[in-house]
């Protein structure tokens, strides 16, 4: 299927050709919009992807305008000691990204380049550093709000570049994609308010990109057997809430956004205190820059210029 | 030294207090412009400093409009099979980062977390990804080019961050951090050609930023003591250029932008081969996205709104 005709399919698909994971990426591809590399999930980006990516962080940033939320860019790495109390390694360890490095000396550099040149494995003596690939945009910010928050709590906007070991064809899923994030930390109360104004803000405001996002009660890809009973428990009590949009006729439809409600979690682990001296609660709303990029791809066409008015007057204001 | 203090001081510096690389530091970060993390070198960004890095990012892709040069953004990751045939790990391996993640399954996974738990070395049992930090933005460009070239060569425009294991408390010595560069690949008149014209044009368009920029022949920081010959050939033969900018009154100027002459290297590794028949020639010139913003906040001050007319005009045209 060219470009083109996936274009006619994506802006009016009833009853057209169904637009399958292998065949939406050949078109993606075939268009220029993303450029392949030697590793699944990792792609170079063209200009007509990142104006689109630009917009979508953009819009999803003054989505929280009102709420006078404090903007930060994170860098796509993270510091050990953080990741290391957020609780990922004990639920997500095969999604992971170590940052090793080489600490040694002239010998032990030559033993390094004579193994890498007779195609032997040259990476597993080197020495983890004090960093790690950023696992989520809030991460880095937990470790800055140490102390004791004010009586309103506090609100952030953060963005980064994320990680997840996943080697995927699929382009929805990436290994290294960005991430925007509304965040709460404060009482209970503020908590659970935040989060629910931020389901139907970002809810609405999905729809009015034109894309048919429904909400849908959700649990993280935990890891082994504890993980099997984690994620039950994290969908008995309601602590998660994706919102999905279909992209794939034959997949399952993908998250765009995601809900979590930490309870203290964070607050206990980074020593965040509420006003009432107790530790702090927090939420996170949290767009997939990416997904959502691919998702408006695959619902208004592969070219951004003909997209409804109504979608473009939202995304470029 | 409070910001407002030494917003003036870096407005017009003649004759007052020096500006070290611990006043600037101290002063930068008290004015909110970077939030520090818990290793040296990893800053969280604030608005009005991403306000700045955009600018420049996008300044210093405009240089190019002329050249009609491809613009790409590369992810923070690159394949490390892309990365072994660029040769940093024979000349810089002390700078790398190798992504590395967890692949046992559940009863590894429990010595991994009680490692954790007790405070032990976890990290050096997990397995090499395919996947390096991004050594250099022109580095995950070369693979894409594999093949004949047209006989006008090709350009490009590439961005990504960027990562060196350098831990530093000198603000221009990040180990995240944005570059931007100018990508010829071609025959060696070309590379020739483009690497004067971009070094020329770099130096003016710095110097219209107000900024006292010099060019400085160059040479890279290799690794051990092969690496001390090879820096000497590589300013013997005058490869690189940097231009630099002083920063902090007690330390030497900053590169803030680098034109590298790679001959036939990432021609013959990757197998580009120019009209001729030859292996392909290269050149990049580079912008350091976050040094140039520290160079702009250091002359013109902590507050981008006060900076000279003709400065916001290049920058926000």
């Amino acid at each position: 299927m060219s470009g083109g005709a996936l274009a006619r399919v994506a802006v009016d698909d009833e009853g057209k050709d169904a637009v399958t994971a292998e065949s939406f990426r050949a078109a993606v591809l075939a268009a220029g919009l993303l450029v392949p590399g030697e590793v699944d999930g990792v792609y170079g980006r063209s200009a007509r992807y990142e104006a689109v990516a630009d917009a979508v962080e953009r819009w999803s940033f003054a989505l929280g305008d009102d709420e006078g939320a404090e903007p930060l860019r994170f860098p796509p790495v993270l510091a050990r000691a953080a990741f290391e109390r957020t609780g990922y390694l004990a639920s997500f360890p095969h999604l992971m990204g170590s940052v090793h490095s080489f600490d040694g000396d002239d010998a032990a550099h030559a033993a390094l380049t004579e193994a890498a040149e007779s195609g032997r494995a040259w990476a597993t003596g080197l020495a983890p550093t004090e960093l790690m690939l950023c696992s989520s945009a809030c991460h880095a910010l937990y470790p800055t709000c140490t102390g004791t928050l004010p009586p309103e709590g506090r609100r952030f906007r953060v963005t980064s570049w994320c990680f997840r070991h996943e080697p995927s064809t699929e382009l929805t899923r990436m290994q290294a994609f960005r991430m925007t994030e509304h965040v709460y930390v404060g009482d209970p109360e503020g908590a659970d308010a935040s989060r629910r104004r931020w389901l139907e803000r970002g809810f609405e405001a999905l729809l009015a990109l034109g894309l048919p996002a429904r909400p849908e009660a959700a649990n993280d890809p935990f890891f082994g057997r504890t993980g099997r009973f984690l994620a039950r428990t994290q969908r008995d009590e309601e602590l998660k809430v994706e919102i999905v949009v279909p992209v794939h006729d034959d997949r399952p439809p993908v998250a765009v956004a995601s809900s979590n409600l930490h309870r203290d979690h964070f607050g206990v682990t980074f020593a965040i205190t509420s006003a009432d001296g107790e530790p702090a609660h927090s939420t996170c709303f949290g767009f997939g820059v990416d997904r959502l990029v691919l998702a408006l791809l695959r619902h208004h066409g592969l070219d951004a210029a003909d997209w409804p008015t109504a979608v473009r007057d939202r995304l470029w204001p």
